[in-house]
């Protein structure tokens, strides 16, 4: 399923913007930026690379829009959203160590490690910047809002990545466990994206509420498709190579499940020091013999179900909203 | 020379902010912070540990009384000035390898390198939190002006840190360039403790000027300072192994006077895949002998000198930032 057009309905703003926050870097930092978002080749030669789905933006000028505000007043704030989450891929790949990202070379695999992480902190610092710049329609106390907003989504997001990490080294990780640090690690930020919506909106902190259950639901199923994805999905799509969750041997939900339901086979495989393409091809079978995907489909379709509930009561729904849960639902990248 | 009493006027104040700033965080990432920051031990148990000289926050509190303003309202902006220095300091000791940070064992080499991302993530984050808390004390407007200061001079420090790696891999670094790169990677937050000080005192915008200048001298000041201790500091004191600068191939200062005096020896060490001990003390004692190390200390004296000058435009003088100034030119740690 590829992306629907309430993914693109801001799209081209949302890029514009990036654009003028990552203008303020200087070269060579500014160019690795513009790699990693997708508009530059290598070599800083304009391309028109793959940027991701832009998600967080999306979701955040949707919701501001379904709740009678002006997305484009709001740009600055889905901006800063989109920043953060790449600062956390970019971060992301070095710790993991991947080489792929978006079909395309990553960051630190073109420049090292340790520009990479300048590169990443530089996205992070651009985006509290480009908060700064609600001032220009807002008045200061809902820009002070939104900035305590993204700083607590990131703590939280801090959190959740060290757990996610610390899961690594654990044998035993239950679904309870495993519900909080996704929810932590991926449902925290998503959540801000709808709530930052809303606050720019002029119904503004009363949709907190909703938004941050609706949010977090939805950011649930993200997580647990992505999992899906990083054991099953096909690298043309995703532009990652496939089955690399199990080689990374993370706690994915799919492997949550077969724990919960006493199948050893997967710690088996993630005990051995080097694990073989075999061994992938072999564990995502068993996996998939036990219904595990099946289940993870399942918890996908029924937080999908729950997060629309949550956001119906703030009239969020049909059109746009139907086609971003559709394409979370059944999304191959 | 033992850290003046002007360093410690604000001293308790200072360490509960941080405190409290850190309390936000679960363990084990809280217990982390409070072994980094000296409050904890490797376990989590209370010890009184080497916390530093917490000079950013001192730097920005003696500014702010100094031009009348109060201190205690200005402390979250002090204690976020200390989280954001110590966020720079564990990344740093993950990049460099360093296995010692005032006398114990880095954060990363005692819990690893990912889980140390995340503590230095959260300190980050957690310096953005406190900048909130000027909201009981002074205008919006006012918190979002320190908010844009913070994170001006945070994007200038990335930017030198990344001039500086870049500089490792460079064999020509002349004495403008090195100045450019300490002047962002040091100077920027120096500039901007003094910045905050004064903005949040009654002279508030109009002291920025100044400030700004005497601080960025007293940053060039203090990291010059900084080059001669890694290079002849004494383990007992700075904490550090002696000579580890050279070790890492670091272009500091004494090793860019070298070069401009077409001394290529440096070069030669540096080009060695493997710096032995005695690399280090040879290099070391030539570099004494070409007079580098004395070079290096009229740059410090000239530096606090000239600032000095800048900041009694704004009667910043006598006293306290006499003391400093001392320290700064004297300091074995």
């Amino acid at each position: 399923m590829s992306l629907p057009p309430a993914l693109f309905r801001y799209r081209a703003e949302v890029e514009a913007e990036l654009r003028s926050a990552v203008e303020k870097l200087d070269s060579p930092l500014k160019d690795m930026l513009g790699y990693h978002l997708g508009w530059l080749d290598a070599r800083g030669r304009p391309e028109a690379g793959d940027t991701g789905k832009r998600l967080r933006p999306a979701l955040c000028l949707l919701t501001c829009a379904s709740l009678d505000g002006d997305p484009r007043q709001a740009l600055p704030a889905a901006a800063a959203l989109e920043l953060v989450h790449n600062f956390s891929l970019v971060h992301d790949d070095i710790q993991d160590g991947d080489l792929l990202r978006r079909h395309r070379p990553t960051v630190w695999s073109l420049w090292g490690k340790r520009p990479a992480f300048s590169a990443g902190w530089a996205l992070w610092t651009l985006a509290l910047g480009c908060l700064q710049k609600l001032s220009r329609s807002f008045p200061m106390s809902l820009v002070l809002r939104a900035d305590r907003l993204l700083q607590e989504s990131c703590l939280e997001m801090i959190q959740g990545q060290y757990l996610d990490i610390s899961y690594e080294g654990k044998e035993r990780v239950s679904l309870e466990d495993y519900l909080n640090m996704i929810g932590k690690k991926t449902g925290a930020l998503i959540a801000c994206a709808l709530k930052l919506g809303g606050l720019l909106s002029p119904q503004g902190e009363e949709t907190l509420g909703p938004l941050e259950r609706g949010g977090r639901l939805l950011g649930l199923a993200f997580q647990i498709k992505d999992d899906v994805l990083g054991i099953w999905g096909d690298e043309r799509r995703t532009g990652k190579p496939g089955g690399s969750d199990l080689r990374k041997r993370k706690k994915t939900l799919p492997v949550v499940y077969a724990l919960e339901k006493g199948r050893r086979e997967v710690l088996e495989v993630y005990r051995k020091p080097d694990i073989t393409d075999e061994d992938v091809l072999r564990l995502a079978d068993l996996l998939e013999d036990i219904k595990a995907r099946d289940y993870a489909q399942q918890l996908v379709e029924s937080y999908c179900d729950r997060s629309r509930e949550e956001l119906k009561v703030l009239g969020l729904s049909g059109g746009d909203f139907d086609q971003v849960f559709d394409f979370l639902k059944e999304r191959g990248h």
